[in-house]
C-alpha cells in the first residue's frame, strides 16, 4: 500500500487552490479596496423578500422543504426556469432542466461524463479560472481558441478540431469572465453551425446574460442549436444570490440522462430548502424590477470605473468596455508583471486579479482583471486612484 | 468528432439511475405503504425551530448568508462540528472539518482524489447503494470483504490488500445501510491497527451513529486512528433534515487540503444560507432533546416492525435486529427472488428494496431491505401484514 500522499500525488499534479480565493482571504480586511473578487453587490441582495419566501416555505410545506428531493430538482422550479430560458430565445422544456449547486457544478458534471485524462477541451483565451480548475482536476488538456474583441474566432476552430479532437468547447459568450467581451451574433450562428457539422459539443456558460446595462440583447448560442449540440448553463447567483448555490443546465434528453446519473452519485440532489425558497421568491416578487435595480447599479459602477481609469491611468494601459456583467480587463504595457504588481497594490490597500491564471496555457502576465460590481462608487473612485498612482510610479 | 453518445458510452457502461429512486417514484402514491426509501420521519423535522433560525439568520446577517462563502465551510459551524465529533470520541480540530453537500459528496470527493479506472475499493458485502454508484462513476473495482453479524471480518483484509492493492476501505460501521449491523468495538480497534500497519486508508461513513435507541455507544473507528489513516464522514441529514444537504468529513491536514481543492472545483462551496441556518438552529435549540425524540420514535417503530414480522412472516425468513438507524435486513429462503417479489408487493400496495443491488459483485437475490423510520406505527403494522401475506402465498 502507498501512503495517501503517494496515492494522490499523480492526480493532483499542478493543482493549487485558486489564486483568486487566496487573495480574497488577504483582502477581506475592510481597509483594502478589493476589485479582486467575483462577488455581486451584497447590498442589492433581496434579503427581505428571501426572508419572507423562507418563512412562507417553512410555514406552508416545511416537511417537504426539509426532506430528500428528486435529483432532477424541484419540479415547479424546473418549469419556471424552462419558461425563463425560453424568454432568452432558447427552446427548453422543464424535462431538460437539471438543477445544480451553482453553474460551477455543471462544469464538474460535464467533465465527469466526457473527459478522460489527456482529453482536449477548447476554451477562450483567457477563460474562467474555476473552469480551468474543474477540468484540470480531470487532467484535461486545454486548447485555447484565438479570440479578439468580438470573442472567439470560429474560423480557427475546424483546424483545432482536426488537430486535437476536443471533447467539447467551453465558452462564456456574454460578458465573459475575465474579459467582459461578448461574442457577436454572427459568430454565435457560425459556432452553432460548426457544432452541427463537426458534431462538436458546446458548453455555453451564461452566468451574466441578465446583467446587461447597455446595448441590445443577443440570444444565446443555444438559440441557433438545431442539432442538439449545445448545453446551456446559467445560475441564480447573480440574479438572486450566490449563497443559495443554485444553478442549472439545459441539456438534450440523452445527455440530460447521463448528467442526472452523475448528479445523483455526486450529492443526491441540490438543497430542497434553497430550491423552494428561490421558487417562492421568484413567483412572489417583481423579478424584472429587481434585475433593473442591479443592472442600473452595475452600469453606473462600470461607468465610474471607466471614467476614473481614463482620468488617472498612465499611457500604455487600455481596457475593455463591457455592456454588462461584473468585470473589465486591463491590458498593460508588454513589460508589466501583474503578479509582481499585486503585493505592491495590496500595500497601497487596493487589490485586483493578475491575468496570468486565466490563461490555461500560460502567458498573459501584463493583464489585470477588475471587478466593479462589489464596490461602492466612493471606493471605486478611490481604489482606481490608488491603482493608477502605483501604475504611474512603476512606469 | 464522435457524437455525445459515443463519447460517454465507455464511461457510463453499467451505470443506471438508482433502483431505489426509481421505485420511490412509483411508490410516492399515498396508498402504497413504502418501506423502500431511506427517508427520515418528516413529522419529526424541527420545522418551527428551523423557521425561527432562518428568520434570525436573514434578519441578523442577510447579506453574508446570501453571499459566496469559503470552500471549507462556515467557520462557526466547523467549530461546532469539531466539538460535537470530539464528544463521539474522535480527536478533531475545526481546521480538519470540511462541509459538504450531504455525506454523499464525501464519497464523490474522495473518489476523485484516490480512484483511477480499475482501482480496487474494499467494501462491506452488501454495502450502501449510492457508494457503489459514486465509485462506479469513477470505474472502480469493488472487492467485498467477508462480513458476519458483527460486521466486517478484519482477519480477511490483509490477503485482500495483497491481492488487490485497494485504494481504500469504505465502511459504514454503525447501523449499516442496508443491514443495520454494527461493527463490534474489538474489530474497530483491529481495523485501525490494520490501517496503520498496511497504510490502508479507511473512509468511515457514519450517518446513523446518533440514532442509537438501544445498547451502549461504541466509538467510531477513527477513535483508534493513531496513524491518520481514517477519514470520518457524517451528516445532519438524520439529526436535523436531509433537505438542507449538509454533511462533513474530518480529514488529516494533507488529505483535507486535497479534498478542499476538489470541493472548490466541484461547486465552490456548500450553501452559505443552509450552513448558517443549521448553525443558528444547533446553537439555539436543545439538540439533545430533539435527538432523544427521534431515537425513541425510531426504536418504537423498529420494535413494532420486528414484532409484526415475528407474528406474521412464514418460516424460512429471518432478519437483523439493529440497535439504531433506519433499516432492517431480511434474509429469505435461498430460492426467494426479491426482484420478482417487488412488483407483486407493489400490487398489494407495499414496497421494499430488493437486496440485490447492494451487492457490488452480484448475488444477494434472496434479501430485502426494510426501512422503519419513515412510516407511522399503523402503516408499519399494515404494511408488514401485506408483505407477510405475500411471502406466505409465494412459499
Amino acid at each position: 500500500m502507498s501512503s495517501p500522499s503517494d496515492l494522490f500525488a499523480h492526480r493532483m499534479r499542478g493543482m493549487r487552490p485558486s489564486t483568486i480565493r487566496e487573495i480574497l482571504k488577504i483582502t477581506a480586511q475592510p481597509e483594502i479596496i478589493s476589485f479582486a473578487g467575483g462577488l455581486p453587490a451584497p447590498e442589492l441582495f433581496p434579503v427581505e423578500a428571501v426572508r419572507a419566501a423562507a418563512d412562507r416555505v417553512l410555514r406552508d410545506s416545511g416537511p417537504e422543504a426539509l426532506q430528500y428531493g428528486p435529483s432532477e430538482g424541484f419540479a415547479p422550479l424546473r418549469e419556471w426556469i424552462a419558461a425563463e430560458v425560453q424568454g432568452r430565445g432558447v427552446r427548453a422544456q422543464a424535462s431538460e432542466v437539471l438543477i445544480t449547486n451553482g453553474s460551477q457544478q455543471v462544469l464538474d458534471l460535464t467533465g465527469k461524463i466526457f473527459l478522460d485524462p489527456g482529453d482536449a477541451v477548447l476554451t477562450e483565451n483567457p477563460t474562467y479560472l474555476a473552469a480551468i480548475q474543474a477540468f484540470q482536476t480531470l487532467e484535461a488538456k486545454f486548447v485555447p481558441v484565438p479570440t479578439d474583441e468580438h470573442g472567439l474566432i470560429p474560423e480557427a476552430i475546424p483546424e483545432l478540431i482536426a488537430q486535437h479532437r476536443p471533447k467539447f468547447l467551453y465558452t462564456i459568450p456574454t460578458f465573459q469572465n475575465p474579459t467582459g467581451i461578448t461574442l457577436i451574433a454572427e459568430r454565435r450562428q457560425k459556432l452553432a453551425r460548426l457544432a452541427a457539422e463537426h458534431r462538436l459539443l458546446i458548453i455555453e456558460d451564461d452566468p451574466y446574460g441578465k446583467l446587461r446595462y447597455r446595448g441590445a440583447e443577443i440570444p444565446p448560442i443555444k438559440h441557433w442549436d438545431e442539432a442538439g449540440q449545445v448545453l446551456y448553463a446559467s445560475t441564480f447567483s447573480k440574479t438572486i444570490a450566490p449563497g443559495l448555490r443554485l444553478g442549472w443546465v439545459v441539456a438534450p434528453a440523452e445527455i440530460f440522462h447521463q448528467l442526472l446519473i452523475v448528479k445523483q452519485a455526486s450529492d443526491l440532489h441540490t438543497s430542497s430548502f434553497d430550491q423552494r425558497v428561490a421558487y417562492a421568491y421568484l413567483t412572489q416578487n417583481d423579478q424584472a424590477a429587481h434585475l433593473e435595480k442591479i443592472r442600473s447599479a452595475y452600469g453606473a459602477r462600470f461607468d465610474l470605473m471607466d471614467e476614473t481609469l481614463r482620468a488617472e491611468m498612465p499611457p500604455g494601459f487600455r481596457w475593455t468596455r463591457p455592456e454588462g456583467g461584473m468585470f473589465l480587463w486591463i491590458t498593460g504595457p508588454a513589460e508589466l508583471d501583474g503578479m509582481a504588481l499585486l503585493p505592491k497594490a495590496v500595500e497601497k490597500k487596493v487589490a485586483f486579479v493578475p491575468g496570468r491564471d486565466f490563461f490555461p496555457s500560460g502567458g498573459g502576465t501584463n493583464f489585470l482583471r477588475l471587478n466593479y460590481s462589489n464596490s461602492t462608487p466612493e471606493r471605486i473612485r478611490e481604489g482606481v486612484r490608488r491603482l493608477a498612482e502605483l501604475c504611474r510610479s512603476e512606469g
